[in-house]
């Protein structure tokens, strides 16, 4: 009990938000520890060595066009382009935290891809022979998956963590993933193309664990900064629109060649078209004159992406996506209406993007109608060498039942949630030292923090120029004063309003200038 | 004559724009009814389905690379960037419709594309045998495709219209579109890659009837509201760019495997970039002092894309493609300069986007410039494999001149006009009934009808904590005139240092202005 | 002597900024001389020509897939991306240029591309036979590629320049950057496949001798506006993304087919992520408290993709694009805190975008790491055929080895800089002329001198309305001063129309909040 106590008083030391030190000796030292191990491990493949030309011949390979690269290399670009404009951009509605958004995003993302395409080796391609990693575009795509994961989590503490802190958070991040996609697919053999559970359930509930171990009691303090203004707003339909459609390109980019990516594409397509109409549907509900709320049009109408993550490989059939979509639409925007404010209020969780609906409670549906979708797989609809192929029953899984692999997908969704809240709730108490750097209660979702803010706009405007004027005109009605003939009482009360106002709006000012 | 002047009473009727009930409904019911019709009808075809390993054996292909979907997915994945990013932000350049340009467009493309696969599936692809639809990656684009007529309509009416008008229209525009497109494809046999003729004229026509149909003619009390801000201007940017770039993809989509894809996106590149060079040419000479107008770039640079669409995979030339757009930066440029203000004043036809000058006049020069040059085809230029495979001369046309073919090419323009303005004219009369929701005339192009807005940046800026307290200086005064005595001498000098204080703000301000 | 002196004075003379002869007369004119030398020169090649489907028959190619076009049009569209999006909003980063970054630089581009064709198509790919030049895809990144060395000048000299002037500078930037492509590629026989040399250095260098040329001794008086604000930092933030995400199809887009292609991503993907996080480091270090400054985040985020350009295709290992990534995000960052000032206060060379950072030095770093991973090939580490295939060892480079490869591209790299720089010299004296209508010193990097602006925001917002009641009531108030004695009549009417006033401001404000 003491330990916790003074574990505690330890964690409520007064903050200080000077990263100078800290940052850059994480990323130095960490890059510096990449390039040493990508010397010892990470080589070309087969497919992207300059041997390629002897491999072809030798494995009888007819053309160039048949190199993975020609399969999966636009897949990747529109994955590369969800992770970081994605993302990104999504996260920017805050008023004040655009800068730290794409920029923690984009810090996050560079350290963690190279971070996973060495776990991911280690666990799913190190050759026994040399030792070696061998990486192609297949790795990129993964370790962009693993990526992703991170910056789900990241969409819980937006605002309310330093960059530091962030670096920690992804590092065991992707070393988690790592485990629990090797668990999930390797020694479960669960399939999960999208990765509803090994990505989004994982990332959502390890996100989620975290900010409710760095709950802040007094976070009203930097309440009047966590909503939009106009521009931010749209900023972020950037993101949620580049999301949105290179979600199929998400789903199938590592799904089989041939029909695999192609119903994966199909299926995504479908059910993010389904979620756009229900999303909107309950947004106008929920208002007494049923108006529209971009927080649902920004998250809530990727929901049927995630959801159909796991089964989109399967033979969901259309009107299979259209449905899932459908559901998650609603359940995801009633999310954002009921229960993010509902895990503020009582479960102490506050979730800055509403990542509990957008990925969370999309995640675990994906694991359950992934894990539904397998188990009533038939040889009747896949034909005998699909059945194979699709859920690859060969090797040791041989003799594989679909019902048997339904069980399958399940245990996998429940590694997920271990993972993703244990995981969490670990990392979340090393994340409490005081030694991160992270803003006080006050100075949360801004990024005056951490970021050389340029010159207001106001500053320039005519607005600016006006308040200096008026500063003028005080100073003249205290020459006025000092002539002697206005009431002195009155005058007096004048002069102390006026002073007492501009100097609060003056310490407005100043910090940004 | 009594029972339209009782039609206009009816219509003219004070608005209610509370779309609480009806946008819900219609969300929920036409997705539950896609659901059901998607259930009935769509299936994978061959190519998405798991049989595709036995259909690979089957018809001895000799790799999964031969799947249309290695083909068609990242010119589909371009066109979607062109329906979602593309239309919706061009339309944001309205200093107060963002939200509505982006969040309506999302809301059109996300049905519409559901119902399109299932009105072309019908049309086109319905098996007789058993009457099933087989959808794949060609389906998908050509779903786009069909939403981006909706879309060119949509950019007429903007801003004055409610969503649930929009679901209106686009069910309507789909369902015609489908039609319109069996018409000129299937029984006409006119070629039309790129859509110029099918989606650009049908759809920029359909949408300027329904303008005129809704016509305002107190529109004057929101045209403050009309003009963009600096910012909106640059988010329309990314619309038009998005638009541009990817417009060689949209040309290329569904054209031929091998050249005729390579050729449609060459010919569309070299278009598009002589229509940029036109386009500011004449922009800048139509103001006194060669100044730029946004409007212009934003928009006429786009008509090459429309204008080459037909005769994209034609062997129209290199330079044929530069005389195009050539001529279409031209026309469209004009066109934004005394054309649209001509129809607004004397057709009374108000055209939010401008439609007629990007849409409707090139989509029009387009099925000119493709029943030409299909005309002028000869064995020579193409050979005579080559001729047969461009304009598909097999079957029941195995005996057609490229002289008919020319003909055929301009009937099916004809028909898109038919279809566009007649389609245009009953939908327009169908939405005139005052049950839809739509703006009254003084709050039209303001997104605070449909939408939740954000606090004003302004709230939270010191000009709105200057108000408040100048509002408290009026307080003061207030206790400085209670007190009853202020000096003439005082208030003067006041007054003069206002004044020329005023003066010099005004001078900063004007210059903008 | 004198004759210097008087092209000083004349170069002196007072400044037009009116371009409505000039820009539209360059405009029609150069796009009418492409269209006649697009008509004697351009044709398709046999790829893009209808007679592909006799071509593929006699050369015994299987598939259309096999199409040059389905090799590289992902890569195309991704460099097409770059140059438009990529490099347009890079530069919006600027408070008030913003539609000049994004729209000159549209301009640029949209007629570089074209006299790109032609200039390139002479010098590498002009038959013999029938003097025609053949195009395809590869022409066409080709285009792309020596368009983006005109836009990297124009970095240099964002907001000192006319339209005018930078459709000069393109015209013989293409010209230059043709001629020495050639002397590079083809002569010296160097490898460059993402233009480390012939696209960053020679563009670079470009830019910063014309801007040397240009130098303006009084360009403080326009100092106030080279800031950014915080939304345009957001802005350049698209452009950056855009970039970094699409550079790895930059470096791949026209190297081998197979695993050329392949390894140059890879290279590109692990070089970019090194340099994020070195960059991040130096920028917080520079800074007294830690914090990041955008201006880093922007640029020197990039320099690895542009370092890594030549050696992209090479066998550099997974470890050495990091290695190369690393420096360069250090080299660059510390330019844009040491060298840019350096390089304006001693070398009189103004860099608006800081391109010395971002593209001359990694430009110059990648030209070297070329030279050693040339130098250093062996046939164990690429195989025989590998080694042949990489550095293109036929014909009449048969017998090179791997060591004397280094040393060509080491020249190339000197030819790079040599062009670029004599060539900016001397385009910069043309440029000097005063006929082409740039802004003075005072109205530098202001979008008012070449764009019709919209009306501020401000104009429309409360503050606006704010000011106008304020000064009608100073009107109110001199009627009081004029009745002479400030009596408790005049008083009372201030105040009841200021309460008014401020009740009607309010229900203006309220709707929003």
């Amino acid at each position: 009990m003491g330990c916790i106590q003074s574990f505690r008083q330890c964690c409520d030391r007064p903050k200080n938000t000077n990263v100078r030190i800290s940052l850059p000796a994480v990323c130095f030292v960490w890059q510096i520890a990449m390039i040493i191990l990508f010397g010892i491990f990470i080589r070309y493949n087969e497919e992207s060595d300059a041997h390629w030309i002897e491999h072809k011949t030798y494995n009888n390979i007819s053309s160039n066009i048949e190199n993975d690269f020609y399969f999966r290399y636009p897949s990747f670009q529109d994955v590369h382009v969800m992770i970081f404009v994605g993302f990104g951009f999504l996260m920017t509605f805050l008023k004040r935290y655009s800068f730290g958004a794409i920029g923690f995003n984009f810090l996050i993302a560079g350290f963690g891809l190279q971070w996973a395409l060495l776990m991911q080796g280690w666990f799913h391609s190190l050759n026994p022979l040399d030792g070696k990693i061998k990486i192609g575009v297949e790795s990129m795509i993964n370790a962009d998956f693993c990526v992703a994961s991170c910056l789900i989590a990241y969409g819980a503490v937006l605002g309310k963590v330093s960059p530091v802190q962030l670096m920690v958070m992804t590092l065991f991040g992707v070393t988690l993933y790592a485990v629990e996609e090797y668990i999930i697919l390797s020694l479960i053999h669960a399939r999960d193309a999208g990765g509803s559970m090994v990505i989004h359930t994982f990332g959502a509930y390890y996100g989620l664990s975290i900010s409710w171990m760095l709950y802040r009691p007094n976070l009203d303090q930097s309440k009047h900064r966590i909503g939009s203004v106009y521009h931010s707003d749209v900023f972020a339909m950037i993101g949620t629109l580049f999301l949105w459609m290179f979600w199929p390109s998400f789903n199938s980019a590592i799904s089989d060649h041939g029909d695999g990516q192609h119903r994966a594409a199909i299926n995504t397509y479908l059910s993010l078209a389904a979620t756009v109409l229900t999303s909107i549907a309950i947004s106008s509900l929920s208002q007494k004159t049923g108006k529209l709320d971009m927080v649902h049009i920004q998250n809530a109408t990727l929901a049927g992406g995630v959801a159909v993550g796991t089964a989109a490989e399967f033979m969901l059939m259309p009107y299979g996506s259209l449905i899932v979509g459908f559901c998650c639409g609603i359940i995801s925007t009633l999310g954002y209406i009921y229960i993010t404010p509902f895990m503020e209020k009582y479960l102490k969780i506050h979730d800055t993007c509403g990542i509990h609906n957008l990925h969370a409670m999309p995640g675990v549906i994906g694991g359950i109608v992934g894990a539904i979708t397998a188990a009533a797989a038939s040889k009747g609809v896949y034909g005998k060498e699909g059945l194979e192929n699709t859920f690859d029953f060969t090797g040791k899984w041989k003799d594989m039942l679909p019902t048997q692999q339904g069980g399958h997908q399940a245990a996998g969704l429940c590694v997920a949630l271990c993972f993703g809240i244990g995981g969490g709730i670990i990392v979340g108490c090393i994340l409490r030292l005081p030694i991160w750097g992270d803003a006080p209660d006050n100075s949360c979702f801004d990024d005056d923090i951490y970021w050389e803010l340029p010159e207001d706009e106001e500053n320039n405007s005519p607005t600016v120029e006006y308040n200096n004027h008026m500063r003028s005109n005080a100073v003249s009605w205290q020459s006025c004063a000092d002539s002697g003939q206005l009431s002195f009482e009155g005058i007096r009360r004048f002069k102390e309003e006026t002073e007492s106002n501009f100097s609060v709006e003056q310490s407005e000012l100043t910090p940004r200038a």
